[in-house]
C-alpha cells in the first residue's frame, strides 16, 4: 500500500511477546534508525540488553519515548493510562503514539485525556499471539498475515494514520480500520470469550473430585489439550482485558450461554437431529478460516508425529 | 511390554480416520496376514480400494469377518450395537471383537448381549484423532505416543486382553485399563465437554447481529481459530458421543456452568485478584501436558509462520 515507513527512533515500552516481536521485525526490515526499549523490572532490562536485538534499554519510560518519532507502549491494558500521563510531558511534537492492547475503547478513554496536542495517537491492536511471554517469546514473524487493527479517534492526522498502517505492513500485518466500540465487540466473541471458556474449563477440570488431575493431563489428546495452550496465556494481560472489556465480553457471554442451554437441552432430550445439525454447521466457519489463510490446513494445526521403526 | 502380535486375518469394519490408521499402521508394522476391511456406502470402498492399503474391501460386514482372528468396529459409536447384532452369527470362535469408540459403557450395552460365547469382547478407544475423517484422513502415526484405553468386562480371557494390549503398544500407543464408567466420566471432561464447548462457540459466534461472520473469520487468531478445529470434527460421531455418554457430559457440564458463573461475577465485580488467581492456576496444567509429551512445547502448537524478504 505505502512504502515502508523508517523512523529515527522507536520507543517500545515494554519486550514482553508483541514488544519483543516488534523490535526483531522492525530491525530485520530495517524501519528504524535507533530502536529503544524499556521494561519495568530490572531483570526483564538486563534480559533484553543481553538479547542484543535493539540499540539501547534504559531504565524509564520517559528517558526511552525521549527523542522518539514512534511511541509504542506494550504492556498490559491497565497499565497504559498510568504510562501515558507518565511520558506525556515527555514525547517529541509529532510523534506517533500507539499500543498494542487487545481492549481499544478502554485504551482511549484512560491514555487520550493525558496525550499532548501535536502528538498524534492512533491505537492498535495487532491480532497475533502465542501462549508464551516474556523477552524471549517474541519472534520476527509474528505479525505476517495477521490483522492489525487500527481504531484512531476522529481529528487524528491522516498522514499519521498511514504512516503506523506503513509500518505494520511492513512487519507482515494486513491492516485494518475501525471504531473502539466495535473493536471491542469483534474481539469479545474472536478471542475474549474464547480465552475465558478455555480458562474456565481448564480450572473445572483441575478440581474434579471424579477425575484427577493426572488423567486429566494423560488423556488430554481427546481435546482438551487444545484449551490449556490459550489458558496458559499471561495472568496479568488477560486479567486487564476482561476488566476494560467487561461489557461486551458480558454480553458475549450471555449469547453463548443461551446456546449452550439449547445444545444441553438437545442431549438431555436425545435430540440427535438438532446436535448433527448443528454440528455441520460449525465445520463451513473452520473451512473459511483456513481459505482465507488464518490457519493451517494441516491436521490437528500440523502437530508434529513421531515415527515408529518399520518392522515389515 | 509384550512382543509385536500377529493376526492371521484383520477386519476393520470402516475406514474413516481411525479405521484408515490402524490399517496403515497395522500394515507397517506387519501385524497381520491379511486386513480386509469394508465400508457402509460404495464410494467409500472404491476409494478404499484405490489407496491399496489393504488387501481386500468386501461389501458386507458378515463376508469381512469371516475366519477373521481380530475384528474392530471403526464406525460410530451408535451403529456398533446393530453391527454387532449383524455378525455375531458369523465370528470365529476365539476371535477377539473390538471396537474405537469415544464411549464405552454404551458400547458394552449395546454390543455385549449381541455376542457369542467363546469371542473375546475388549472394547479400546485409542484417545488420538484429527478433525479430519473420511478414507485419505488416516496415518500411521496417529497412535504414536497417545494413550488407548481398554474396558474389558469382567471374565474376559487375560489372554485375549494381552494380545489387544500388544496390538494397540505396536501401533505406538500407551495402553491402561479401566471401567466403562470410569472412562466415559475422563473422557467426558477431557474430550466430550471440550468439544460441546467449541461446537457452541463457533455456533455463537457464526449467528452474531453485531460482528459479521466475515470479520470473525477474519480476526479468528486471536483464540477462536483455535476451537474451530474441534468443531470441525465428523458431525455423525459426535451426535453419537453426546447421546451415549449423556449422563456424564451433563455432570461435567455442570461443573462447568458453576466455575463458568464464579468467574463471570469476577468480571461483573472487578475482582481482579481472583480472575489472576484462576489464571495463574490454570497454566501448571498445560505445563503438565507438555512435560509428559502429550502436547508441543512449539508456541502457537507449532503452527508454521511464513518469512518476509529482508530489507536491512
Amino acid at each position: 500500500m505505502s512504502a515502508a515507513p523508517h523512523f529515527n527512533k522507536i520507543a517500545l515500552i515494554g519486550f514482553g511477546l508483541i514488544g519483543g516481536s516488534i523490535a526483531r521485525a522492525a530491525r530485520e526490515q530495517g524501519l528504524a534508525g535507533e530502536i529503544v526499549t524499556t521494561a519495568r523490572s530490572a531483570r526483564t532490562r538486563a534480559r533484553v540488553a543481553e538479547l542484543g536485538i535493539v540499540d539501547r534499554v534504559v531504565e524509564t519510560n520517559v528517558e526511552a519515548v525521549k527523542d522518539a518519532d514512534l511511541v509504542i507502549l506494550c504492556i498490559p491494558v491497565g497499565a497504559c493510562g498510568p504510562v501515558a500521563q507518565e511520558i506525556a510531558a515527555h514525547l517529541k511534537p509529532g510523534a506517533i503514539v500507539s499500543d498494542v492492547g487487545s481492549v481499544k475503547g478502554a485504551i482511549v478513554r484512560d491514555m487520550a485525556p493525558h496525550l499532548p496536542e501535536g502528538v498524534h495517537f492512533v491505537p492498535a491492536h495487532p491480532v497475533a499471539g502465542t501462549e508464551h511471554s516474556g523477552p524471549d517469546s517474541g519472534f520476527a514473524e509474528l505479525f505476517i498475515n495477521r490483522w492489525c487493527i487500527l481504531t484512531p479517534p476522529a481529528g487524528v492526522d491522516p498522514g499519521a494514520i498511514e504512516r503506523l498502517r506503513a509500518f505494520w505492513t511492513a512487519l507482515g500485518a494486513r491492516v485494518e480500520i475501525m471504531t473502539p466500540d466495535h473493536h471491542d465487540l469483534v474481539l469479545a466473541i474472536t478471542s475474549h470469550l474464547p480465552h475465558l471458556i478455555a480458562y474456565t474449563i481448564v480450572g473445572t477440570a483441575d478440581e474434579l473430585a471424579q477425575v484427577t488431575s493426572s488423567e486429566v493431563i494423560k488423556f488430554s489428546a481427546g481435546g482438551f489439550r487444545d484449551f490449556t495452550r490459550i489458558a496458559a496465556s499471561d495472568p496479568t494481560m488477560w486479567r486487564d482485558v476482561f476488566l476494560a472489556n467487561k461489557d461486551a465480553v458480558l454480553e458475549m457471554l450471555g449469547t453463548f450461554n443461551e446456546d449452550l442451554s439449547k445444545l444441553t437441552r438437545a442431549i438431555r432430550r436425545n435430540d440427535g437431529e438438532a446436535l448433527f445439525e448443528h454440528f455441520t454447521r460449525t465445520r463451513a466457519i473452520r473451512r473459511g478460516i483456513v481459505e482465507i489463510g488464518q490457519d493451517s490446513a494441516a491436521p490437528d494445526f500440523g502437530r508434529p508425529h513421531a515415527h515408529l521403526g518399520k518392522k515389515a
